[in-house]
């Protein structure tokens, strides 16, 4: 069975990989985000994974699996992207600091015309930062390409306090739930890893 | 500034790492454990990384930073230690399924004769699972040298629904909770990785 990845990000590629997926390909899904901009994030985050999928899933051999993801951060009712410079991303981190915000990833698994679509959302709650903090977080280079401007598996770890929901979610795939879908679908990740090992 | 950190867990050096200290030095603390065993989990971590500190901080040259970590998983009052065999990680792991425990990491920082302990716990919620996925986990070899029977940072990662509190903390070394005691004896984690990036 073929597994499709349609997303550009590492981090999920290192994710699938860690879940025990081995054999996959990686397709850039090429989507206008910014019509749904309006919507809230539990809905944006469900619709931009679904279009990523199906625009994947057109020009997919019949029978292959997509998966297909997308992660915002939301503070007070107000989404997070990337910050456009760093001056952006002194300002989302100000706002982020000694509060709780949101991380929605919205999933979405397509296949022989099936298709799953859902989101999960963990909390997050940084730490009092200082501005020097700040500034020499920016400086490490890491906040730039993404959303809410911190990596929660990088130097973030330092400023993030405690989470409540999947830890992978923040990382931008929930791998729990993905797994339980996958599973659905027949694709056993522990089977795999299993395996793998006993050969 | 020397740092030393007395623990040969590749987990806790990798996550020292990650938080940007480059130069420690790892130096096993060889004590025995077993005369703790009665004391509930947080009292009883925080002893045992005090005396893992304190034995590796009585042969460190002065000046030295030694940090400490112990770890324990424990449900409804249980605490879990690694499994001596399959049989024993089968049963940690079925009575993980589907129920919310608790990990514990105590943690020991000496520097100039100055001592702080800590501990930092942190939920952690399984999905229900069934006989042949716990057995397939098994064979993956994961759970054997770990508390509790499980990895949250591998294949684990597939049978963790939430967690509440610090992710790290669950791997083995509470890093935002080291981080600001670290920066409190004048180790600026986030300022070292800046000045990295700068040069």
């Amino acid at each position: 069975m073929e597994i499709i990845l349609a997303s550009q990000s590492p981090r999920r590629r290192e994710l699938l990989e860690r879940m025990g997926i081995r054999n996959f390909r990686v397709v850039s899904a090429d989507i206008d985000e910014r019509e749904e901009e309006q919507l809230p994030p539990e809905q944006l985050v469900c619709r931009l994974a679904l279009r990523k999928a199906e625009a994947v899933a057109e020009k997919a051999p019949k029978g292959a699996v997509i998966i297909a993801a997308d992660t915002v951060v939301s503070l007070d009712g107000t989404v997070l992207g990337k910050p456009g410079d760093k001056l952006e991303a002194f300002k989302m981190l100000s706002t982020l600091s000694g509060n709780r915000h949101q991380v929605y990833t919205g999933l979405c698994v397509i296949w022989d015309g099936d298709k799953r679509t859902e989101y999960e959302v963990t909390d997050v709650t940084f730490r009092e930062l200082g501005e020097k903090e700040i500034e020499d977080y920016i400086a490490t280079g890491e906040p730039m390409d993404k959303a809410g401007a911190y990596g929660i598996q990088g130097y973030g770890a330092l400023l993030v306090e405690r989470i409540e929901g999947d830890y992978y979610n923040v990382m931008g795939l929930p791998v729990c739930r993905l797994g339980t879908v996958l599973l659905e679908l027949g694709v056993d990740c522990l089977a795999l890893a299993a395996g793998r090992e006993r050969e």
